[in-house]
């Protein structure tokens, strides 16, 4: 059995401890919030505490707090003997800061507030300063998920790079496409078939092999015809887009 | 039971092809094909040619070829008293060039050669001059799809415009995405999860609701990381993306 204290009660660590309070070999001791107002959604499930003074002894200490906060927090633990990790894509293990063993436990989603996940499915990247707490990590995040990746600061660094393209990005694309069926009483409805299909088709091919539309076929005259139709800002995105997709394939605008 | 001769033998008279012949009250006459050669995937299942004098009877002729062409080739066809549609999402239905009766059957999604689709769950818009002919489509479009649009030549338009940003650019992102993680060693395997649940996610809620990351929470320490770790085509990309989704919620870069 391993003991398990949340230190958060955000999106991240309500799904964590949702994820954990299923899983067979994993107790979850305790969640600690900030005040006792973030903790009401989940205290009559759980042990709760607001105090830092009055964390119970766990194997293992998942912060699951604001990038941005994490350093600072983690200076005011008084944990020795325990693995503490936090579960951020952009924050190196190093910026960890206390007397503690010290890892990283990343699940990689994007997590909505009161929308279920499936946690199996959700790859979680690990990494820890000792070869024995990367052991226990494995054994953690085996219990809530088949996707285990050894993955380290820097190329962590790297994937939530790569995620901020893949994820908020896209859905700013996904928030213009709706504008535009707005703006011409079309109803988006229509394209999240599509929304789909393409998130989907890279699961079988690669997205170079994927690519269709204008700026691949190199088709000019679409192209001129698009931008007339566009707002300036979306113009800009548009011709930006369009400029890369022809780079990639070798084509001049 | 309606008679359909397709006009075409790539990707999306394939795809046609193989959802007609399995729906009820539809018969498949005859695939015309530019070339012996183009219709070898389905000469042996239907009947063929590559002569436009040797079309069989039909009550509808659908083009489905590419866009650049159908204007030319609409203006080739000796058919009268039968209702001719294309299939394109950029081109109006004026641009069927003939003596025949027009009309557009437009089946929004992207199509792979050999990755077979659901063609019930794709949304088909049509549109046509008359009102009768609009019927016909209807009922035709209703053998092989459960998402039927009336969509008029305008907002066709438009919507073609905003599928080029949710599928041509989204796809160029997770390219980017495959890049950047290629080029840091870590699989872009890890991705994918993500990537369909961002798709997903806006079946339940709007984009705009959905929209997370820096730029959402003015998080100008990490998108400063994010710009020094990136390529300068790649730092474009994001500068304008990060600004606009910056614009989209009223904070300044």
């Amino acid at each position: 059995m391993i003991q398990v204290v949340l230190l958060g009660a955000g999106n991240v660590a309500t799904h964590l401890a949702d994820a954990f309070s299923k899983a067979k070999n994993i107790e979850l001791v305790q969640i600690y919030g900030r005040a006792k107002k973030s903790l009401s959604h989940v205290d009559n499930q759980f042990d709760t505490t607001c105090s830092l003074d009055h964390l119970k002894e766990a194997d293992i200490y998942i912060i699951a707090i604001s990038d941005d906060e994490i350093a600072k927090f983690s200076s005011k633990l008084r944990i020795r003997n325990s693995l503490v990790v936090h579960t951020s894509g952009s924050i190196a293990m190093d910026q960890l800061h206390g007397k503690f063993r010290k890892g990283v436990l990343y699940p990689l989603q994007t997590f909505t507030k009161n929308k279920k996940l499936d946690f199996a499915t959700i790859p979680i990247c690990i990494e820890a300063e000792e070869q024995n707490d990367l052991l226990l990590l494995e054994k953690l995040a085996s219990s809530i998920s088949d996707n285990i990746y050894f993955i380290n600061s820097e190329q962590r660094k790297s994937l939530h790079l790569a995620a901020v393209f893949v994820n908020n990005f896209t859905n700013h694309l996904y928030q213009i496409g709706n504008e535009l069926c707005d703006g011409n009483k079309v109803p988006f409805e229509i394209l999240k078939p599509l929304i789909v299909e393409t998130a989907k088709k890279i699961e079988t091919i690669s997205p170079i092999e994927a690519q269709t539309g204008p700026a691949k076929r190199d088709d000019n005259k679409t192209i001129k015809t698009h931008i007339s139709m566009l707002s300036e800002e979306h113009q800009k995105i548009y011709k930006l887009l369009t400029q890369s997709i022809k780079n990639t394939y070798g084509k001049k605008l």
